[in-house]
């Protein structure tokens, strides 16, 4: 907010002097829209929802946010500019702080410690903002309009309708639990995505103990009641698993004395290893410590089918045999899959192939202008450097997808470089003729290193996967050589054998991952997103991201870019492993309290923070409750 | 436990010894019950119900107990004597401190910090308790078994059927909420008796919020969705009505300031005045409170109707007029009624034409010998001293009837004291006729002062509203009376004017009243019984009750005695009301904290402590939580 422009410090004048601000209520009356969604304290404005079109200059710009996530949130948190008038559509009035959530499930952690009404998040701002507690389940880009759906009553006969208009968009709906479509899994299965879920884990873990407890049971009928099957090996599942595990040991064996020989815990994870997004270290020390723990850990094992009594895997080699578990409780954790509104959507702008919603590295829908998409219901599709001008509907997982560009686009750099000296312009249409065209700034038709270096800092916030691969350790020759380079001109002429530089290049395309749908990205998507929006104005004028190689001058933004600050898996009996920037893991107890330092300090309020390590405290002192409530 | 029976004595040396226990199991294999119920480690035991009538002598006497609230819970809590095989049968496998129900309404206090699992609150003991979580559907006295019901896997196809043998049985289910048929309330109103219900509330008045801050409604649509209706005046509907009015000022409008003006809460009473049951000052302080806060008493209105969306009433007085308000959420308060399981049981013992379970004295169910009945599920049917030895079924309500016992009961005492030296004995069937032969040990068929004196304390113990009446303020020249007479044999022929005497008892009438249906007389109850059952060995040879005036002897045990030791009615605004024993009122901001004190001192456990008592905490610095989870 340094830079105010006079309609923000006009708006923000009227927001500091409610007095003003009722005049000009008056005077506007016939604009609809701002009247609608301001601060007066009449009740009768409210359902002008589709205002006129009158009035356009004066109005201020709409913005409605679907979902109250961490992306929404986080975008709600930090946008500061007075000039938009935001609406916040979401079936959840409040935030979750969900990687709380495998915690919740046994009650290391209170549900309500964990949640913070999405008004108390927003009413103490300057920005106009206003929560609408339905659920978005379509959106009109052509029209610009949101659909949305209200059912509060608890009364399929009063189901409020409302259409938003807007003039920005905020995607922001997050996943859905994928079932891959697996039969009997959405019927049997419980999912740990949302708070609701966690509730219902709680109460039926309890409901599978007192049933084991009932009398007339065979050991088989109660062996079965009380196993415990978590279907996926990543960060979620493992963490259920390991608090299960000490939820079962620590509180209720000393209450179900009688039943706790019967208790068994299975994961099944469909490739080797659990945790394979983590260091090896980290999962060999979790696939030990679960061994010694008593979890039956199941690598290789695909659930195909699940009935209200047995879970069936397949196993994924070795002749791919089947099995038949009887269970007591499935928690299924295996990964998100896209919401109905989304596919619906993607359809609508042209995306109808791709598995999830693509966004350019601004977070803005591709085929759109004015959405943007951010958090679990979206991927950023990173513009390549061989990029042909036209964004290819692709039905590849993206993961293969990217690595290719990134080998692909550097490769294409430093073949173009080497090439240029001596090949004549050829008919290469990709993003990296253009690159060329800007960098040599002489129109000498030949690039010299040093008209490269100067072009560079904008490549490599253009197109980032070109600094990643600069960063990588196994390219330090490359760095190298550019380094060398710098006011060095008698290097320019430095030749590189392609053959051996692409043969290394093909050995780091595994390396490279799409952005994980965590917690992490979405917070930092929210707030880059926020950025933009309060900057909007001032960068419109004072363009900062990088040239526009296709175009004129540069883009308003800088592209959004992650910045991994570590993982953490928690394992069980105050034992997490961490994996942080630069390679670093730690494993064990005193990870276990940097986990609870991070975890507290990121906690979205104060009143969150007391609560849960109040949580912490009494679970300590008193142990986990274990009433079937 | 200070007076152990060598069996009770052995039974205490096995409970200490855990290698000697398993000894015995091994001996007592063909009991099937013992083993059954013991705290044996092998898995295999407990499909045995019904054991064989065999090897009577060796087990120990059954106990079941239904129900795991006040009266239950505080049996099990006091019960010492480890001769008993202790079956808890319940739905709720957690105890709740339901005073504090109307704060988690409105989240002052979370749910999970009002209760305690029972297997926690029994597995310390060296009493065998076991704890099945299923209902009791149908009590069969003649063969004594219970027959319960559980549905834990959630699936009607999956119901366990479980019948229980009993040689004791405790019933201490509760009650339901009275809806006295009145149409559609039922279906369209929240109660207020269990922890659900009451996040039932909480989560509809969030809900209720939010659906009035939707767009497009009018002012009359958001007035009618938040207006707050509580059915009855008692001190819960009042405690209700308090605490959403602190919650709506103290925390909603913060959050939801356009929509703060449409909020109105409207507390209806059938009778005249809210709090009927408490002193004046404390009903006229509470009347013109909840007037200042803006709360709209309706007092003498009775609700007749309840639809979706309007509740109807009818004026008792003045013509009956019937009003019907619209509503955005009702909650009943009104009473207690019996539950249907009790009711099939009332016809089984002959008590059909009942309105309530009756027990004599000592908590026993009249029509049977081995069942007792505590807390809200049965009220004390108190011999009369004009009893004719048949207990009556009555349809009359209690209260007329108790206050119409006592009148009679005393001026019969002094009737006949008086008359006695003048007439012959004439056919008198009542007790008063058994107490006075018991009275006159000389059998000089004339009762002295002094005769009659000796027997007053068991009078008093059988039968204690004598006792009650003669503390009676207004009834001081009786007892000085009787206090003149000890010892001063010149008083002796003292007469009283009976026309007078009649006259003055008959205004202490309306102040008869039964047990009210509270947590603290279901405590009292259920640590009395437990008492009862610790002792029983020792006091079947030793009794300590009084007098058996129809029979030989004294009877076992002492009959109940309920010490009322005050009521709390907080009225919102951090004050309460507060009546005391001994006629001592006392309300505002110093009796809320006098509240604080007691309530944390009453709850179950340390752990509840803690939790009540950061829960406050909580509420003082941050306010109520308003996520609608």
């Amino acid at each position: 907010m340094q830079n105010m422009t006079p309609i923000q410090r006009l708006s923000r004048t009227f927001r500091d002097n409610s007095s003003l601000a009722k005049t000009l209520i008056i005077f506007t009356v016939g604009g609809g829209g701002f009247v609608a969604f301001s601060d007066a304290k009449s009740d009768d404005g409210i359902s002008i929802v589709n205002p006129s079109e009158a009035d356009d200059k004066n109005k201020k710009k709409r913005v409605v946010v679907l979902g109250t996530g961490w992306a929404g949130t986080s975008f709600l948190k930090n946008l500061k500019d007075p000039s938009y008038d935001v609406q916040v559509i979401s079936p959840r009035n409040f935030f979750a702080f969900t990687p709380l959530l495998p915690s919740v499930t046994v009650g290391t952690v209170e549900a309500r410690s964990i949640v913070e009404p999405i008004r108390n998040i927003v009413r103490k701002k300057n920005v106009n903002v206003h929560y609408w507690e339905a659920e978005c389940y379509r959106i009109d880009a052509k029209n610009k309009k949101v659909y949305c759906r209200s059912n509060l009553a608890g009364d399929p006969n009063q189901i409020e309708e409302i259409v938003v208009d807007y003039d920005y968009l905020v995607v922001s709906v997050g996943a859905r639990s994928n079932t891959f479509n697996i039969p009997g899994v959405a019927e049997n299965c419980h999912f740990l995505k949302e708070i609701e879920d966690a509730q219902k884990i709680r109460r039926k873990i309890v409901d599978c103990f007192e049933r084991a407890s009932l009398p007339n049971l065979s050991d088989e009928e109660r062996k079965k009641i009380l196993h415990f099957v978590v279907v996926g090996g990543g960060p979620t599942g493992v963490e259920f698993a390991a608090e299960l595990h000490d939820y079962v040991t620590e509180d209720l064996v000393k209450l179900y004395p009688k039943v706790k020989d019967a208790v068994k815990i299975t994961l099944l994870e469909a490739t080797d290893h659990i945790l394979n997004m983590f260091d090896k270290r980290i999962t060999t020390f979790a696939e030990e410590k679960f061994q010694r723990d008593g979890i039956d850990l199941k690598t290789g094992a695909m659930v195909v089918k699940v009935t209200d009594k047995e879970i069936s895997t397949k196993q994924v080699k070795n002749g791919g045999e089947i099995s038949n578990m009887p269970y007591g409780m499935v928690v299924w954790s295996t990964g998100i899959g896209t919401r109905p509104v989304i596919m619906e959507f993607m359809k609508q702008v042209g995306q109808g192939n791709r598995r999830v919603l693509a966004t350019d590295e601004w977070l803005r829908v591709e085929g759109t202008s004015d959405i943007y998409a951010l958090g679990d219901c979206a991927t950023i599709n990173q513009r390549k450097v061989m990029e042909n001008g036209i964004s290819l509907p692709i039905s590849l997982p993206d993961f293969e997808l990217r690595s290719c560009i990134l080998s692909t686009a550097l490769v294409s750099v430093l073949v173009l470089y080497l090439k240029y000296h001596i090949l004549a312009c050829t008919e290469i249409e990709e993003d990296i003729w253009a690159i060329f065209q800007k960098a040599d700034k002489d129109d000498s038709k030949t690039l010299t290193v040093k008209e490269f270096q100067e072009t560079l800092k904008d490549i490599c916030e253009r197109y980032p996967q070109v600094e990643l691969y600069l960063k990588n350790k196994q390219l330090s020759s490359l760095v190298d050589l550019l380094k060398d380079s710098k006011g060095d001109s008698a290097k320019e002429s430095v030749e590189v054998n392609l053959e051996e530089f692409k043969a290394a290049l093909s050995q780091v395309d595994s390396q490279m991952k799409n952005l994980p749908a965590t917690a992490q990205v979405a917070a930092q998507q929210g707030s880059y997103l926020a950025d933009c929006f309060n900057r909007m104005e001032y960068c419109e004028e004072n363009p900062e991201g990088p040239l526009r190689f296709r175009g004129e001058g540069r883009h308003r933004f800088r592209p959004f870019r992650y910045k991994h600050l570590g993982q953490f898996a928690p394992l069980g009996g105050e034992q997490t492993a961490a994996q942080l920037p630069g390679d670093w893991v730690s494993i064990g107890h005193s990870t276990q309290w940097l986990w609870y330092s991070v975890y507290a300090s990121k906690l979205v309020s104060w009143r969150t923070r007391a609560l849960v390590i109040s949580d912490w405290g009494r679970r300590f002192i008193f142990g986990r409750d274990s009433s079937g409530m």
